[in-house]
């Protein structure tokens, strides 16, 4: 079907420059002329086979290449996959950055430990305002999430309004603020909407996901039914909801609070200095001061209900917490569900605790932050977008939304599943991917940002996997004779004292290869070099099946 | 509470000899004055710590050092966590191995991989029967489980009778052969059963696992309601009565089918030759040949379910297979669910299929093959054993099975949950663990068995998360003084050509360092290597905040 286009330039542009292809990266900018706004700027954790890495951030060289129009980063909340790169991403696209209260509170946290706070613009937005970006204009607007201050974004551009909900649920009943702003996204839905830029985490899930606020009411449960012992309660650091109920239910059994884990602390003092949290006097106490208390009286509410092992809940368990040790008659409560491939971790730590004699709770304590089928469908009513634009979940949760919106009547050619760098180009008129930029994602390890590549992590994979042989040997310059080695160090390979035997068959193996080349006359050290591993990973698969990295290093003497 | 105990000699001990230390290792020692016998002898796949490791098997030190006494192994059904240690155990513990009829047809497949079958004495055995081992008799006695042959062992020993279940489920329309001996089992219970050693796998799940034949039913409304794609069906290699019923409903269908994956094609082969699966003449076809049919006639059984990324469904996946591609208009059925630890690799496979445009169903086409609570309470209501010793778990599914034998009316003092190693002696008097034998585990790696251990590993996560860097330097041995190097060669810490100006650095910081020793008059290599590794480590940690292996090598020259 052919349709009259209007010239690129004045036409909208949307263009994911992270997401499906590593989930967590957060990041699409809008661009219309000689404007871009960006949406987020998240990172994600490295996928299982990239060794040694600390975090994932998208490449941003499309913002880099087109710096003069970038106006600003507009945030939808507080959550690491949606803020963690801000501090990599500013150094380069230096631009004002928009957010809500306590979203830009957690964001000043980042940047004052990258020391970039008084280098960057920032400003807060309340709910209902708009601000003014270039040929933008972006509306904040109230919805409900796992983290307090949330917004969907309105982005108003000349080709139309599009709205993004950032990560949201409908809570009519949240614990802090009003409820989602339906009336809001009726009053645009009725104008007319161009797109729907909408959560997908779970879109393949039936139903209305539960208010917060039952969760409260699970807590006063089990603590009615735990009276007698020390209460834990495990969850995610940046659910200051979450932690609002649990201090609600801890006062009304007359119990003291204390948090544990720098995370959790970190946004609970960010949250407190934002009255975003409400704690009464003398509830809360540092865990130093816990043992002035009997065990019925405390609460302590930690960080690690993802089994990481280094965190709050997993030393405890394992009694290497300095201060607190989990043991027999304690109970544990996980107001969490394992994030998908954290399932091994959580059970490992569940067990870990059973052993010790506590009693472990792993069920009701939680409910999801983001919508199910039904608050998809109602949003999508409301707004009554031309074109649907699944974001935030992996294939198959964009796939679930995309099919949820066909069954409400958005014909297939108008729905849009995106992959990282495609330029959607829309207008009332219609809409097709044109092109592509470049994306990608950097790797960070350590203070280096992008120093790891693919070659590396080969290299750390295949180190991993079977170890190294670093094979060296000295040649008189002059002569080109062997003066020393070769001489064979291994590690990660076979344990030494068990191999002797090997190793010296194998160093022998290489030296009667070298000398044979070197008889032969031949002096070139790559081919030596080759020689070299190609004997030695032959003699070791051989004997062990096994291929490790094979290293020759050559030293000239004079 | 005291009681009278007997000599110890004339108790019977149980010790598992794998178990709760690592999920997989089934084997378990039954031991009584002279006589031991053995339960079964697993494998274990290794944890996401144990790099580069194939196989986990269970160090038998205990069954070595009591060689004279072990008369038999005795297998419960033919998965790898009951029989995959074998071909290793039999070369230091040469004795007859006893199990039903295609549990043994696939131990008989494994012993030829390892040429062990000539040296292994083996006895088929019917359900119903019994074999004298020394001190001890165990009868098979039928059950029903996700292979077929799977049998429970009564253990009759002087002390008194055990029933070990095996893995099982109560399956009254099992798809092949009859339904576990309920009876058999009531027969038991009257004349007194001293302890039942149940399969805790599902404890944590309230009711019942349905029937294997309920899965058939889906596949006749899959198989309906797709009629005109190509249908995959991705299963567990080792599930014939599965494969059974995919096979019936093609027939059905009038569809041929194909079976992809070198696992599932041997044990079919093997169930065919001892009539444990009924496939109709034509049915079956070669892989290559199912392209002289159009696609609705055909269906292809393959391995990968669990997102192995070198099974069949994933090179399928991903155009890397020689003669099958998954694309568009496909269909495919995961009769499967994600075993614990692998929901990520499944979900990636199953994006990957839904963007190739595959249609992929993962619901309802899969049941379980353990027993679920009310299964478990039907086997202890009609045994009515004296001891509860939950076996085949997690730690929390045991406990959940401790709390089910103890909802029962089994006293808790009279409830066992053992850790490998646990002797537990017992008799109609009372029960107690009473001492601990050496157990662990073994990493095989390639040809290598017991050679990767903790230094090597600890090498190996060393290598995987920083790299290597390596220092070489000849020294002159008459003058001790440097005729070569400083050089640094380094793998997996950074990416080189982006790094120069570092290694450089950091090569002249060696280099000073050593001719300072060596100006001081240092000769000793342990020091001079000790200052590379220092003076190095230091000056990459401030650089990068990266800790890479350093692996200083001196050589020396004359």
């Amino acid at each position: 079907m052919k349709k009259k286009e209007n010239n690129d330039a004045s036409r909208l542009k949307i263009i994911p420059l992270g997401g499906l292809e590593q989930i967590g990266l957060n990041i699409t900018a809008f661009e219309y002329e000689d404007s871009i706004v960006v949406v987020d700027c998240g990172l994600s954790f490295p996928a299982d086979d990239m060794l040694g890495i600390d975090l994932v951030i998208p490449d941003v060289t499309y913002l880099k290449d087109n710096l003069d129009k970038v106006k600003g980063f507009v945030i939808t909340h507080g959550h690491e996959d949606h803020i963690g790169a801000l501090p990599y991403v500013l150094r380069d696209v230096n631009v004002p950055v928009y957010a809500t209260r306590l979203t830009m509170g957690i964001i000043e946290n980042k940047l004052k430990e990258h020391n970039l706070v008084k280098g960057t613009k920032r400003k807060v937005v309340k709910f209902g305002q708009s601000i003014n970006l270039g040929k933008f204009r972006v509306e904040f607007i109230k919805t409900n999430h796992s983290i307090v201050d949330a917004a969907a974004l309105a982005i108003y551009s000349p080709a139309g309004v599009v709205i993004h909900t950032g990560d949201f649920k409908v809570d009519y009943t949240p614990v802090y603020g009003d409820a989602i702003d339906l009336q809001r996204f009726a009053e645009l839905g009725k104008k007319g909407v161009l797109a729907l830029m909408c959560d997908s985490t779970n879109a393949e899930r039936p139903g209305f996901t539960p208010s917060e606020k039952t969760v409260g009411k699970t807590f006063d449960t089990l603590f009615e039914e735990h009276k007698n012992t020390r209460i834990f309660v495990a969850t995610f650091a940046s659910n200051v909801d979450r932690v609002q109920q649990i201090i609600n239910t801890a006062y009304k059994f007359g119990r003291k609070v204390a948090v544990e884990g720098r995370s959790m602390v970190n946004i609970i003092e960010t949250a407190r200095n934002l009255n975003c949290i409400s704690i009464p006097d003398n509830t809360l106490v540092e865990l130093d001061q816990m043992k002035n208390y009997p065990d019925e009286k405390q609460v302590i509410i930690t960080t690690g209900s993802q089994g990481e092992s280094m965190a709050a809940l997993s030393r405890m368990a394992n009694s290497m917490h300095r201060k607190i040790t989990i043991g027999p008659g304690d109970t544990v409560i996980f107001s969490s569900n394992p994030i998908p491939g954290n399932e091994k971790p959580v059970t490992k730590i569940i067990n870990e605790l059973l052993r010790k004699g506590a009693d472990v709770i792993f069920q009701d304590a939680h409910v999801s932050g983001h919508a199910c089928q039904e608050e998809i469908k109602l949003l999508y009513t409301l707004i009554h977008p031309r074109y649907s634009i699944p974001v935030h979940g992996e294939y198959k949760h964009l796939m679930a939304q995309a099919k949820i919106a066909q069954s409400l009547g958005i014909d297939k050619e108008n729905t849009f599943i995106l992959s990282s760098g495609d330029v959607l180009e829309l207008d009332h008129e219609s809409a097709r991917v044109s092109g592509k930029v470049p994306v990608g994602t950097i790797l960070v390890d350590g203070l280096g940002v992008g120093d790891v590549g693919n070659v590396v992590l080969r290299d750390r994979q295949h180190l991993a996997e079977d170890g190294i042989m670093v094979v060296v040997m000295s040649l008189e310059r002059a002569s080109g004779q062997l003066v020393a080695g070769p001489d064979i160090v291994s590690r990660g390979f076979v344990y030494v004292r068990e191999s002797d035997e090997l190793i010296e068959e194998a160093r022998s193996t290489v030296d009667e290869a070298i000398q044979k080349c070197l008889d032969k006359g031949i002096r070139d050290w790559g081919k030596l070099k080759n020689t070299t591993k190609d004997v030695l990973s032959d003699f070791v698969w051989k004997k062990t099946k096994r291929r490790p990295m094979i290293l020759p290093i050559i030293m000239d003497v004079d």
